[in-house]
């Protein structure tokens, strides 16, 4: 353990060092010769950690998130961020025992994949994507090498890509079938381009000037030259094949005309047919690429880790699996179709207040750093030989790094987890029991299966259960404002988070919290910060009614629980009337 | 002569090989020491060439642009494009005489600006762009070096951003001297710190333990303990003062309580805000940082040369100048304050025929391969020692070798036109006259002044006489028609080329142009091949009678000359109406 410890800590020492080894760093390059190990990997895998990069974090339009907006409105907002960045760094490790049967050495490997649109395919695939400047900056600063991203990157296609690239590719071999065009030339230009056209067709064609497989060559000098040429083809010269031929050394093209046996046409049309259809399936299987990744998650099915995952799994959705629904419920049941259990360190060391304890910060470098800093036990962990890019340093920021480091993060928590629930069996710090990285079949974990960490929010999104999070805010209650108030001697003045207290101490005699959303909406909770009980809904309720009775002293529009505001603009099939852009007033003050 | 010509032949040969010195490349590394330089290089330029590059062509919501679409529309599409995307690289090439007298040789003098705006400053300033996926790789292909683009790239501030940061600075600095908070802790937490809060600085603020320049140093826990320590320091210690401090190894900052002289006090604050005011303005300068360069360009109305540059005077507009207006009008007289004199290469050859007929193509590379072949005379030109960086090979698609090639271009056509315009003059084709390369004063090029080139377009933008396009469309009628025709049996097919071009034939004998913009709105050029002269109006007029009266047979809706549609259009102030979505219709065969 002390060697790891001692290695481990090698790589903080240069945790900001530029990269200098290529170990599993994943182009378009190499990609086809490490999908099959990245496919044992997982296969093997005792759990599997992941992280992304992308190109932004907000678009300009978004409103700041509140405390208490519902688990669906930070969705919509991260939704509205993964459609409009890119994806462009996925980072996933791998963790396989050595020894399954000893379970003492974790044995890591990390792939850091390049992700980038291929442009060249069909003008639906030249997508636009947004950057923002603050995070392309970040990035580059920490060596995240665009150029190669740019260049190199791995394309991919989701199955509604795939869908419409193969509509696209039926609907041309139909256009080459069923055409039929009727231009004639009106340009003197054009007129004397035909007539020499016919001429030498003509001689191609005839028995007596020429062979079969005889051809001449032609490079039009428009469009509508080439049209004439294709056209006066097909419908004069029989024995005729015309063919655009590609030039390999630079892009441009031209037109080669080749004598052909009539009985023999339909037998040349249809190998040309095939031909097509082995090109185009090549392309195809080229163009999915890097959505192999997530077939291959998703068939074996292992826990993947994460560490404060929403943008990463909507940007994981958006990028390879479909394009992002409008409703958290949706997006849930088609993610789940791929990732069915999901581990978000930063959800699951909120939810064991043993964890919590011990982690000051809860941000992925630093939680490494605390999992490393003694008191956290479990087996060893070493990179596969294989794998050597981030033996020497660490990479904070690069994606194959930060995923090591989720797991790392996530091994360590569980092996403290189980070791501190059972303290009297335990013989072996260095070990753990068989389902100890199988959160789905362990009583300690399980609980924390499809949490997603939310940021400042008093509940995490849970994407089995939709309405859980609402019992995190059962003792808030939302209070709507007159904007100002007027005082007697018709003073108008604006209400404070002190005028909120005030007014709340004559009926609620614990701690109060409150958080504004805008100038006439705030939320206030109701709680005793000495007991650990949650306060009950009829103290609540009670607490509502006599502040009602007060109403005549406080320019309040309307008291309510947090509950059943939030059930009646569900009903109202309206969860967007709450987002305000009133982001000056975010006061948001712990008192 | 021949000499210059080896030369740039060697350019050709490795004009795609990956850059290697770095000679005048301009970043926010070095742009303090090179800009004097560059002011000095425009300030002693015969003319100054320029080429920008940005981050993408087409937002995805544009429309394709059809064959008669006017310049306002034109406009605002690539308003769209440049309002969008991003500049990245500004290539500023300037070209000064070695001799003035002798006028032989031309020094040039390429810079290659990375620009990238500054995302640490205001939140305002996080710019969000976008990125089309092709143009990217475009660029990293020919090695745009990225990484350095988003690490190195120049800020910039327009002066409209300038103003938001000086009311910001003022806004913060009003702020500061009403600051007015009544915090109370609610929290035992918070109460607690209070509490030993005030103790601290009672301590320090009385003369018994302490003495003045005495100093505490705080580190509070939440936003809300830091107020209370403002908030208690300026209410109940007077000769106490209150500074944040920020660690220069990270981030982070603590909070600086020092003892002062009473009597000083004022004084104290003052010189503090003298001293806030200096790096508020060494900030701004800094910030400022790449408008110096159209300020420079600007100051010395210096003729600048483009090629293709409608999107390049947009992005440069957006970027240094202003946000760009809606109209073209406005966009015109806010450019002309700071760039009066634009030569665009691509629209000068489109108007000289001596010109016009010597390009086969006229990009940016073939144009320069074509006056570097031969038939071209005029100055030697040649690279200032200092400025090695394409000396030995050019980069293509870099800026600053692009705006070299730009200035080279133009110095050959208007040498040509010159010894064209006057063969009995012609005694030495190494030299020009001296009006040549000033394009205001020359008789040859004076009507190529502030003429934009647009892409498949019968006209060009003429920045000046708004109107002058017009005279473009003088021979062209637009017909719309009904979307389908019933023929007498019931039967319905769509109208084709061929059917237009059958109906015009009742009317005109000479030539037929067709441009298709949708189903139901198609415009036809009636001309004649065979003759230099213009179609006049009445001929048009009368085709125009003529075609009405056969107007039961043929499923026309509307026919009229493209000026009274246009001035239509204009005068219901609905430029925007001609937009339409139909790409899938965009036919355009010349026939």
């Amino acid at each position: 353990m002390r060697w790891v410890a001692n290695r481990i800590r090698g790589f903080l020492h240069q945790l900001f060092a530029p990269p200098h080894s290529h170990g599993m760093e994943v182009t378009r390059k190499n990609f086809k010769q490490i999908l099959p190990i990245f496919q044992k990997a997982v296969a093997n895998a005792e759990f599997v950690a992941l992280d992304t990069e992308f190109t932004g974090l907000r678009t300009n339009s978004e409103r700041y998130s509140h405390y208490y907006d519902s688990p669906q409105l930070r969705y919509s907002e991260s939704r509205d961020s993964a459609s409009s960045f890119l994806l462009v760094q996925l980072g996933i490790c791998t963790f396989e025992w050595e020894n399954p049967e000893t379970r003492k050495t974790l044995i890591a490997k990390p792939f850091n994949f390049y992700l980038f649109p291929d442009p060249t395919e069909k003008p639906f695939l030249d997508k636009r994507f947004l950057c923002q400047t603050s995070s392309v900056r970040f990035l580059s600063e920490h060596d995240f090498d665009f150029n190669k991203l740019f260049r190199d990157g791995i394309s991919y296609l989701r199955p509604c890509d795939e869908e419409l690239m193969r509509d696209e590719y039926e609907a041309s071999e139909m256009r080459k079938e069923s055409m039929q065009t009727n231009a004639i030339p009106n340009r003197q230009l054009d007129i004397d381009f035909l007539k020499s056209l016919k001429e030498k067709l003509s001689q191609l064609s005839s028995s007596e000037s020429s062979k079969i497989g005889d051809s001449i060559e032609m490079q039009p000098f428009s469009r509508f030259q080439r049209l004439l040429v294709y056209q006066e083809v097909r419908n004069s010269f029989p024995n005729l094949l015309c063919d655009k031929v590609m030039k390999s050394f630079d892009s441009s093209s031209f037109l080669k005309i080749t004598r052909i046996d009539l009985d023999e046409k339909s037998e040349i049309q249809s190998r040309k047919k095939r031909q097509r259809h082995k090109d185009f399936k090549g392309k195809l299987k080229h163009s999915i690429g890097l959505r192999k990744i997530i077939d291959i998650l998703s068939t074996y099915e292992k826990c993947v880790i994460a560490h404060n995952c929403l943008l990463d799994l909507l940007h994981i959705h958006n990028t390879l699996i479909a394009p992002l629904p409008t409703g958290l419920r949706e997006f849930s049941l088609s993610l789940r179709k791929y990732l069915p259990n999901i581990i978000d360190n930063k959800a699951m060391i909120g939810m064991h207040s043993v964890l919590t304890s011990r982690f000051p910060s809860t941000s992925v470098e630093n939680a490494f750093r605390t999992v490393n800093s003694g008191g956290f036990n479990g087996p060893n962990i070493i990179f596969h030989k294989d794998f050597g890019r981030y033996s020497e340093k660490g990479i904070a920021h690069e994606a194959g790094f930060d995923a090591f480091m989720t797991g790392v993060i996530f091994a360590r928590c569980c092996a403290l987890l189980e070791h501190s629930s059972n303290p009297s069996e335990q013989k072996d710090l260095c070990s753990v029991s068989k389902n100890c990285y199988h959160p789905t079949e362990s009583p300690t974990t399980n609980q924390s299966v499809n949490k997603v960490y939310l940021y400042r929010a008093p509940f995490q999104m849970d994407l089995i259960n939709q309405e859980l999070w609402l019992s995190g805010v059962a003792d808030v209650v939302r209070v709507s404002l007159k904007e100002d108030i007027e005082a007697k001697e018709g003073e108008v003045y604006a209400v404070t988070t002190n005028h909120i207290i005030n007014w709340f101490s004559k009926v609620w005699k614990h701690s109060i919290r409150v958080n504004w959303v805008s100038k006439h909406e705030v939320f206030v909770r109701l709680f005793d910060e000495h007991s650990t009980e949650k306060t009950s809904s009829d103290l609540i309720d009670c607490a509502i009614r006599d502040i009602q009775h007060l109403s005549s002293e406080i320019p309040f529009v309307d008291v309510q629980r947090y509950e059943e505001y939030h059930r009646s603009i569900i009903s109202a099939d309206n969860d967007d009337v709450s987002m305000s852009n009133d982001d000056d007033i975010d006061v948001d003050i712990d008192v």
